[in-house]
């Protein structure tokens, strides 16, 4: 007989009944039941249950031996349940299968955990038996969403004219960024490929070439120091445009994102997205990837206690600083205990204190209250529009601090007091990131997207004068505090990727060496362009409604990049270091 | 007025006239004639002709100093052609664009070799400016084919419930097959990653994961001594399937590629393929990639020559060896300098000589002809199918050379004989390879196809009898001589691997710390697998009818494994290799 199939298993339905099925798959659980066996049967269409008699006594003989994902193939009748026995929560459960024939086609050892959605098992094991926890339910029906998920988004780009075209994996070491991986060459010892941390050089390439509209779904690689949501390996839909500006190009990620949570988990998303500047995301709500689901909007009351007795905000300001709250609707009685839970909280994002108001009987109480007028407190008041049983809550401090403490103040509270509903989908933009920032460690400007990041026009002059006020022609989308695409126009003029290399602190020469062919490419023709990246994986994730990344990835890596089913990474044989002209010094690290 | 963009070039028709446009894109071409300039604008979707008349005046200055290559936008009015300027070449030729109003977006300066698709001019030159290569409509053509082939196949796929799922890139070192690119960690000093031959253990757990269809279109390495058709770096389509028998997994696939050529250059594939076994294509072509779109099949004939005086015949045949021939349609007049070459052509794959007869006036004429008997001689004409004015040309040896030296000569012959129809597409299923074959160099059976792949069930007793004689469930798509994908059922029971790996010399320590996972993975129902992978760059190479696999990429290699237009590979930072705890040592070449 052997594995012949005529019909997936969840596809059996009342108008099979009468008809001789042949079936094969696992045995999701074995029940012996009034002298018959019982055997609900997985595929990866469904479950139906079989039903061995004693009459056809080889099978019935086969069927007492099998036990859990065991592989089967089965030839039977499709029958009608009695009413009694219907299973309303089965799509099969109004039939089953009367067995004639059945064969072992292979047997299985008993899983290290039991493969139900509900899983109480440390992630470690499933890791190490992956081909195991994949069988499960939800996972299978995770990656059924990532291939739909794939495919809106290819259907999508196609019906728009975009191309596929791949680019290399195997390619050059770049300086800025994250960590490469490197690839040793064998042809030519002492040199190494990069694996890319995303395709942007070539991208930008294929534009020079004229191709218009680029997309990938590709492979990218950083070897980061990884948490919780990173991987060394990730997936990002990668699309490049010529001659589009950008609020056109954003119009067309708007709506391709639409399409696609339209077509995988069927969500209307309301377009256009929402549009900030990160400006006003980060002062109202201290992030640049701010979640839309809630309000606790920062407020900023440095104008109104700029003058006050209470030393710590007067003079925060008179430093350049910032005094700025969040009014926690209707916590006037959190407990003291609540309070340092939280001002140590924001500790850990350097506040260096959490000053708060309750407003109590018409009163502004707290162990500061009295440092402040009456018609300061009125003013913090009105700021903060609080209303009687709120709590205020303040950060003063310079305004990157404030912003980080105070933003994630904003977001534990959101959580806490159960303003986000998991059912709603809030996307934005946010715009006009600066183009470089200082890095006091590397005692240099760093690019915040990255070097190809176009400024804005009217900023070109600032180059020279004020590069910190420089804006980018930037922008990230953003779904409900993730960040899940950024892009950029792009430079496309040699002389202002020359200034943003000098402004970097490139020599000419490191910048000739590195990206001496972009720059000569830009020589050629180049047409104005600019495009974006989403994290596919990310997506997936927020799609999936699963809370980590490694759910959505096939075959995942730890926290420390290592893959617990193969063991990589691993030794390999000296001759392969010595072809490769290859020697391991000391063990740095175990 | 920058790049604002109503109509592609390309796209403008009479239906147009009158109508306002703007257009960006490439200085195509230019010509000053009669007091006005002509420029043919170019962009993704073509060609248009733009006219400056010197009344506009702003337009015409610009329009004078522009030069090939330049990026324009401009303004104008589509108007129609007189009669006598139609150019029927062009899609747009019935009309042109009077200019209004032009903008220089970025100059060029003149590119290295002119962007035509008839070129004469070095490989090198035209890698290193890739970007400008590219813009050439015979690659943008390639490019736009790829994009449209990986699309058919998705959607093939899809509609067949295939789910796309993606696999590491990051994984685990094999012994098997090529040599794999490292890619140290850093996280575990002194271990190292290695990117993917193919997914193909991956692949096969998904199985086990209960996935049942799998494919990707993913990238692949292998870092061998490159060939004229190899690259570090290729596209494989990877398909993997349970509980299909290898025969109806064939037919799906026949399907497949008949849609990708109907819906890419429109051909009509006849199903179902031929069906060749391994040991009919040996003997009957001298191959198991053969070109069935001529004749000039292989002939036999060692009974018919066993007993002829003529020793390098009879007694090679003796010996075990054969003597093969091929019948030179009409070609009794080729001169002694031309066979003389053929004699060399064989000698590179071994053959110690090449014996002739030529049929003339009812002759067997030639210089070994006199050491047969008429017997003999009509014996193999007989077999040879010869007629008046044909030339029979016969090698004498082993099988192995025969096949070689014969195979080759048939594909030689076939194409100087003008017996190849370049239009047609003939496809065919090589089956029943031989599952190992010894290895004299490395002392050991190898596996022709991977370790992975089942044999036979009835040639299973032979593991310990008769290796060499076992078949394996093996078989290769192959078109028009090339093999364009190759595929095979897979081992699923822990024993039957075993074996295998015991029969390729591996110790069972060694297997298991290899591919334990995977062993211990078959122990948990397993379901019965094959699969098939088709090798993209080289389905799309004989789709776009281009002669090599470079030209379907958009950024090949070279074959010494680098880019010529980035540089890569290159040296990298002495700190970066500390990272790692690697040295480099001695530079072994240069």
């Amino acid at each position: 007989m052997r594995f012949k199939r005529t019909h997936g298993c969840g596809m059996l339905t009342k108008a099979h009944i009468g008809q001789e099925v042949h079936l094969s798959g696992w045995v999701n659980k074995r029940r012996d039941l009034g002298g018959l066996i019982f055997i609900d049967l997985r595929d990866r269409s469904g479950i139906v249950q079989i039903v061995f008699d004693p009459q056809h006594q080889e099978a019935f003989a086969t069927a007492e031996k099998v036990r859990s994902e065991y592989v089967l193939a089965v030839k039977g009748r499709v029958v009608a349940r009695d009413e009694a026995t219907i299973n309303r929560k089965l799509p099969t459960g109004e039939i089953e299968v009367y067995a004639e024939e059945v064969e072992v086609i292979n047997p299985a050892k008993t899983p290290p955990f039991t493969l139900e959605d509900k899983l109480d098992v440390d992630e470690a094991v499933r890791l190490k038996y992956r081909y195991l926890d994949l069988r499960r339910p939800a996972m299978q029906r995770v990656f059924k969403l990532r291939h739909q998920a794939a495919k809106a988004i290819r259907n999508f780009l196609d019906e728009h004219g975009f191309l596929e075209i791949e680019t290399p994996m195997l390619t050059k070491s770049t300086p800025e960024g994250a960590r490469d991986y490197l690839v040793p060459s064998r042809v030519h010892p002492g040199e190494f490929f990069a694996l890319p941390q995303s395709p942007q050089i070539f991208k930008q390439l294929l534009m020079v070439a004229g191709f218009e509209r680029y997309y990938q779904i590709v492979r990218c690689f950083r070897d980061e120091d990884l948490r919780a949501d990173r991987q060394p390996e990730f997936t990002q839909v990668d699309i490049e445009t010529s001659f589009m500006s950008a609020q056109d190009l954003q119009t067309l990620m708007e709506e391709m994102i639409a399409r696609l949570f339209k077509e995988t988990i069927g969500v209307e998303v309301a377009l256009p997205f929402e549009r900030l500047t990160y400006e006003e995301a980060i002062s109202r709500f201290g992030s640049d990837k701010p979640d839309l689901r809630f309000g606790l909007e920062l407020k900023d009351v440095s104008e109104t206690v700029k003058n006050s007795s209470f030393k710590v905000f007067s003079q925060t300001v008179k430093n350049g600083g910032q005094v700025k709250g969040i009014n926690a609707k209707g916590c006037a009685a959190f407990s003291r205990k609540k309070i340092d839970e939280l001002t140590e909280y924001v500790g850990r994002y350097g506040a260096k204190g959490l000053a708060w108001f309750a407003l109590k009987e018409g009163e502004m109480r707290g162990p500061i209250a009295k440092f402040f007028t009456p018609e300061e407190l009125e003013g913090i008041k009105q700021v903060l529009e609080a209303e009687e049983g709120d709590l205020l809550l303040f950060v003063a401090d310079q305004k990157q601090v404030v912003a980080e403490a105070l933003g994630a103040l904003r977001l534990k509270l959101g959580k806490e007091l159960g303003l986000i509903n998991k059912e709603e989908y809030k996307f934005c933009w946010v715009t006009d990131f600066p183009l470089v920032e200082y890095d006091e460690e590397q005692g240099r400007y760093v690019a915040l997207h990255h070097p190809f990041t176009m400024p804005r026009e009217e900023d070109l002059e600032l180059f020279d004068t004020n590069p910190e006020a420089m804006r980018a022609q930037a922008y990230d989308m953003v779904l409900n505090g993730y960040e899940i695409g950024g892009g950029s126009m792009r430079i496309y003029q040699r002389e202002v990727q020359e200034k943003m290399f000098a402004l970097l602190g490139f020599s000419a020469e490191e910048a000739k060496e590195k990206f001496g062919f972009l720059m000569e490419a830009f020589e050629y023709g180049t047409p104005p362009h600019g495009g974006i990246a989403f994290g596919f994986d990310r997506i997936v994730m927020l799609l999936a409604g699963v809370s980590n990344l490694r759910e959505t990835i096939a075959f995942p890596k730890t926290a420390s990049a290592s893959c617990l089913m193969t063991g990589a990474p691993s030794a390999v044989d000296e001759k392969q270091l010595e072809e490769l002209a290859l020697a391991v010094t000391t063990k740095l690290k175990v």
